[in-house]
C-alpha cells in the first residue's frame, strides 16, 4: 500500500474492481495459510498477472523459518507463469491476455547497480529480489509485476506453461553458476549438491561446454538426474570425501570451476579445496545460517593461488527469461524432469510442507492454478 | 636448416639414424606430390612423431595456390594425430610411443603475443602458424613439433585416433567462433557457411548455449549437417537475401552473434547486417583475396551502435588440445560425421584434389597413414 | 507531443504555466535561429531543467547540415549542466533547485538493450541519444530530461559548472574509446585526431594506465593541449605517413589499441595498419559519410590476425555521470583547457558558426546561460 | 643442481669457468649470512645476471620466519635489476652486457596454467615463484633466471636501475590488485595498509582512473606518501573502524573495490565489509598464518551479494616488465620515494634486519651490488 509497486485504486470505478482474491501467505514465522487479500492494482509501468503454473522453491521455505525476519501475511512465492490480467498506462509491450513468465528477481533497470551491471543488486544488496520478501509473491489468484516491459516475458508458442516456470529461478539462477564462473569450453566442473539448482547448473554446464562434469550427491533419484543432465561422474559424499575424489578424477589437478549450490560451510570450503590454482568458485547457494564462511587457507594458495569466489543471485529481467524461453522453444534443454509432484492451487499448503520436509523424493511440486 | 625448429643431426650416432621418409609436399606453386625428404630429428623441447590419421584443410588447397606466397618442396598437413617416436631431452610429459593429438597452430608459448594472452600471433602475425607454412607440414611419415610439452596431448582412450584429428583445426577454430563473441546463453547466432569449420562452429554454439542457431548453406549435404549439428534454421542464399531472412527469424532485431566462416567480403558485409546493435561478429574465414573487406556504413551504425569485430586463428597448445579431447571423451561432440571420404597416404593426391575441386558432396577427407 | 518523453500540460494549473521560452534550434537542413517554444512538462519519471552551462558538439553542427536527415524546429544541444526546475511525481531522488548534469545519451534502462550492457542502443541503434536526436535538445530556457533518477546526477560542490559540462560527452566517450579496448596498464595507444573527444581519449589513455600515447595531429593548439593531457609523442600527419611514424615508434610492432577520434576513412585503415597482431581498434569516431568504412585485408592478418574493431557511442545515465564528475571532484582531470571560447546564450548562433567553420583555433565554445 | 633451471657445467672449458660467489641465503629457519657458493651456469633458454640494484621484500622475511617451510643455504632475494652475464645457447633476444629487469616471479611460459591465463601458478600452486622460493634468488653476485627471452625485459635509457628494481614486485603486484578488480573509470576504492604493495596499489589505482581512493593505514610516513601516490582520504585504522569510515566516505553505499595488502584476517573481513553489493575484494596480501580467512556472511550477502573474492601472485614475464618499464620511462609513476634506506651488498644483513623489525620508519631498502 502506498509502496511504488502497489497502487490502491484512486476513483470510483477502479474502487467497484476492488475484489479479494486467496493468497498463500506466511502469517508470520513458521505459519503460513490460504487468506483472503485485496486483489493488487498496477502502477502506471506495471502489470498484474493471473497465475496459471507455479513451482514451489525451498527459499520460500527459509524465508517462512524467518530466514529475511517477521513478515506480516506476506504472500509466499516467485516461480510462476500466466496471464495478463491488465497494465498500467505506460506499458507498451504487453496486454491482457498475453501468457508470460516473469523472473524471481523483478529489478530497478535505472537504479545504479542495474547500471553497472548488477540488476539483481538494485536498490540495495539483493534489492532486486521484491516477491515473497519486500512484496507480495505470486502465489495467489493475482500477482502485482513491477516494470512489465522490463521485467516480464511472452512465452513462446511452442513452449508448455510448466516448462515455462522454470525460467524464473531454476533456469536462471542454475545456468547463473556456470555463466559466472567464465567456464572454458572443455573445462572440468564440480557441482556440489544436486537440488533444482544445482541440477539446472549441471545442465547449464553441459550448455557452456563443460569437457567434464562431475555432481556431488547422495539421494539417489537426484543422483540419476544429475546423470540425465549431463554429470559425467557422480560422487557421493557419504561414500567418502568428495574432494579426494574429485582430485582422483582430475589426475590431481583440481577442477577449473566447483560450484556451490547448497549454502553450507562444508561445500562452501570444499569447493575451495576442489579447484585448481587459477580456477573459480561459483557460488549460488543461499547461505542461511551462521556468522562466517571459511576459506581455508592453504588450499587457498595464502590468498595469492588466483582462486576467485564469485557469487550470484538469480539473474531477472526480459531480456533473462526471453533468452531461456528460447532454450526451451528449441529444445536444448528439458527442466520438466525435475517436477516430481503436482497439487491445486488449493491443495499449496500440503505441497509446501512437503517441500520444507523433502519428504517423498520431492524435487519440485508444480502447483496449477485455477483457468477459467 | 639452422631453424630453431629443424636441426640436422650433428653426430655420427645420429647420422646413422638419418633416414629419407615419404612426404605430401607442394614442390612449387600450383604443384603437389609425394617426395622422398630426409627425417627430421628434434630439438631439446621437440618431438616427432608417426602420424596415424589426418584430415585435408582447404587451406592446403590455398597454400597450393599460393596465397601464402612461394615455397619449394614445403610438406603441407596441419591436421593430423599420431605416435610419438621420439622426443628431446627437455621433454618432460612425452616419450616414445605416446599417442597423441597436436594443433594446427603451435604457439611459442614464451612470446610477447602469448603473454598477452595471443599465442596464435607469437612472434608476428599469425606467427603461431608454423606447419606446411613457415615449417614442413604433418602430411609425411614423420613430423616436427616445436615444444612437445607446450604443444602436445595425449589422447584419452576412449578417444579413436579418427575423432582425435578434428582437434587440431575444425573442432578448435570453430568453436572459438563463437567463444571469442562471448554468446550469451540463449542468445541468438547465425553462421555464414557450413563447411567443416561453419559445422563446427555450429555445434560449438549449442555448446556455448545459443538459444536459437541460423546456418546459412546452400549445399544440401551441409545443411543436412548444420541440422545435425544443432542448427535451428537453415537458409539458403540461393533462395533469398539472407540477411534479410536472418531479419525474419529475428523479429526484425537481427542477432547477437553472427559467424563469418567462409573468407568472402559478401558474407563478411552479410554479418555487420545481420547483427543487432551491440551485437558481435565473429571472424575465422580466412579472406584470400581482395584489397579490402567492406563494412556497410549504416548498418554499422556509423561507427556507433556498439557493433564490434572480432577475429580468430585457431587456437592451439597442449591445453586447448586436451579440452578439446575431453570433450570427445565425454560424448559432448561427434565429428566424424564430416568425414565424407578415406583415403590411404600412398593415394593423399587424388584426396587433395577432391577436396580442392569440393567435388563428390566432399567435406573432411580422412587420410589413413601406415601404421606398423 | 504525445511522445513518451514530452506530456503536455493536462489541467488548469498546469496550463496556467504553459509559458514560451528561448530555445536555439535548426529549423530545417541548414537553418539554424533562436525561436519561441512551449515550455516542456515532465512526465512522471522526468525532470525540467534549466540549463546554467553548455557547451556545442561537432555533431550538432552534422545535424543541421543533415546528418541524421530532416527535422524541423528542433532544439539543438546535449552538453548542458543545469539547476532542476521541476521533478514528476516518481522522481525520488532529485528535486527542484538541485544542480545536476546529464549526460548527452539518456538511456531507457529498462530496455533489451539496456538489460544487454548497451543502454546507449535502448530501443534501436543510437536509440539512447534522444537529445537533439528524436526530441528537443537542451539548448533552451528549458530542457527535458527522461528518467530522472536514471539519468541525473548531482554535480559535488567542488566541481564548477563549467568543469561538469565536459562529463555530458568529451569526457564519457573520450574516456569509454580506452576502456572499451581493454587497453593493457603499461601499453602503447595512438590516438588519431585531438578534437576534444581525441584529447579526453588522450587524458583517458593516462588515467588507464597507457604507457605510451601517440597523439596524431596536425593542428599546433590541439597538438599542445595534447602533450598537455599527456601525449608522449605528437605525430603530425601532414609531415609524413603516421601508420610509419607509429612503426617507427613501436620498434616496428604496432600499438595495443588504437583509436578513431575523427570519423574518417582514412583514419579508420590507418587504425587497423597501426595496432599489432592481438591488438585492438577502438572507434568513436562518427562516420557521417561514404558507403563503407575500408578494412585494408593484409594489415587486418586476412581476417586471422585477432585484430578487433569495436565501436561505441557516449555512455550515459546517472551512474557513468557521478564516476566522471568524482574524476573531477578529485582533480583526476581538467577539461576546461579545451574550452577556447565563450558566449552568452543570446549569442550561440555566433558560437555554433564558428563551432561549425572550425576557424579561430576552436576546441569547445562554452555558452553561459543567464541564472537569475 | 640438476633441477631444470639450473645446470652444472659439462665440459673442461666451462669447468674452467667455475668460480665461487658471495650470497646472502637463508642457512636454515631463523638464521641468514652471507656465504661463497658456486655460480650458476645457465641452461640453454638461461640466463646469468650480475645484479646491480636490489631491494628486500618482506616475503623474504616470512621465508627466513619459515612460512615456505624448511630451506637449507637458499639464497634470498627476488627483486634486483642487473647486467646479463652470460646467456645459453637458444636464447635470441638478450646477450652479455645487456643492461636488464626481470620479475620475481619467472613463469614456465609452455605450463597449462600459463595457457590457462595463469602463468604465476605454472605447474602448481604460485608455481611461477621461483627465486628464493624452489631454487636461489637474487641476493648473489650471480643470479640465474630460467627462460631468458620470455622473463627478461631490457631497460629502456631514461629509467634508472633503483626505478626499474620496482617493476620485480611492489609495481607488478601493487597495480595487479586493481587491474584484477576491474574498477570502473570514477569509481571508488579502499586500500588496507599503505606498506610498498599498498602504495603501489594506491598509484595504480589513480593509473587506472580510480574516482576516489581511500588509503587505510596508521603509520605517518606512509599516510603521506599514500597522499603524495594519490589517495583522496587517508582512514587511520587506530582512530575508529575503518569499515564506519569508509562507509561515511561513500554515503553509505561502500566502494567498488576493496584492495587487501596486508596478508590479516581482520583487514580481509573489513575489506568484504567496505564493498558494495556487486563489487569486488581484490587479495595481494600474503595471508601467511591461520587455518582460515573468515568471510562475514551477512556482509557477504548471504552468498548473494555479488560481491566477488579474486586473487593474485605478483605477474611476471618479459611483456609485464617492459610495459612496467614503460611507466617509468614516460614518467607515469616514481618509485623511488618509498626507497627509505640504502646499503652496499656487504651491509645487506643490516637491511634484512631492519626489514624485519620494520624499524626506523623503513620502507623499503636499496640494496647496492659492487659494480666494475
Amino acid at each position: 500500500m502506498g509502496s511504488r509497486e502497489t497502487f490502491l485504486p484512486t476513483d470510483d470505478v477502479a474502487r467497484d474492481r476492488v475484489m479479494s482474491m486467496k493468497a498463500f501467505v506466511m502469517e508470520e514465522i513458521g505459519e503460513t495459510g490460504i487468506t483472503e487479500k485485496e486483489r493488487p492494482e498496477p502502477g502506471p509501468a506495471d502489470a498484474i498477472l493471473k497465475p496459471t503454473k507455479g513451482l514451489i522453491c525451498t527459499s520460500d521455505c527459509h524465508t517462512v523459518h524467518g530466514a529475511v525476519g517477521e513478515r506480516e501475511n506476506l504472500t509466499l512465492g516467485h516461480e510462476i507463469v500466466g496471464i495478463v490480467e491488465e497494465v498500467g498506462d505506460d506499458v507498451s509491450d504487453f496486454e491482457a491476455g498475453d501468457r508470460v513468465a516473469v523472473g524471481a528477481i523483478t529489478p530497478d533497470w535505472n537504479s545504479r547497480a542495474a547500471q553497472d551491471g548488477h540488476p539483481s543488486q538494485s536498490n540495495g544488496a539483493l534489492g532486486g529480489w521484491k516477491f515473497a520478501n519486500v512484496k507480495d509473491g505470486t502465489f495467489a489468484e493475482y500477482a502485482h509485476v513491477n516494470d512489465a516491459d522490463g521485467n516480464l516475458a511472452h512465452i513462446p508458442d511452442g513452449v508448455s506453461d510448466h516448462e515455462a516456470a522454470y525460467t524464473a529461478d531454476m533456469m536462471s539462477t542454475g545456468f547463473a553458476a556456470v555463466e559466472n564462473a567464465d567456464l572454458p569450453v572443455g573445462g572440468t566442473v564440480a557441482i556440489f549438491a544436486q537440488g533444482p539448482v544445482g541440477l539446472m547448473a549441471t545442465k547449464g554446464a553441459v550448455l557452456q561446454g563443460a569437457g567434464e562434469i562431475i555432481a556431488v550427491e547422495t539421494v539417489e533419484k537426484r543422483q540419476e538426474l544429475a546423470r540425465t543432465y549431463g554429470a559425467d561422474h557422480v560422487v557421493d559424499f557419504q561414500e567418502g570425501d568428495p574432494v579426494e575424489e574429485i582430485m582422483n578424477l582430475t589426475d590431481g589437478e583440481g577442477v577449473d570451476v566447483a560450484v556451490e549450490a547448497l549454502g553450507m560451510d562444508e561445500t562452501f570450503q570444499d569447493c575451495i579445496k576442489a579447484v585448481k590454482p587459477g580456477g573459480t568458485v561459483s557460488n549460488v547457494g543461499y547461505h542461511g545460517e551462521g556468522e562466517f564462511r571459511h576459506i581455508p587457507r592453504e588450499e587457498w594458495g595464502l590468498g595469492m593461488a588466483e582462486i576467485d569466489v564469485v557469487t550470484d543471485l538469480c539473474p531477472g529481467g526480459r531480456l533473462r527469461i526471453e533468452r531461456l524461453l528460447r532454450l526451451l522453444e528449441n529444445g536444448r534443454v528439458d527442466p520438466t524432469p525435475m517436477t516430481t509432484h503436482e497439487f491445486a492451487f488449493d491443495e499449496i499448503e500440503e505441497a509446501f510442507e512437503l517441500m520444507d520436509s523433502k519428504e517423498d523424493g520431492i524435487i519440485k511440486p508444480l502447483i496449477h492454478f485455477k483457468e477459467e
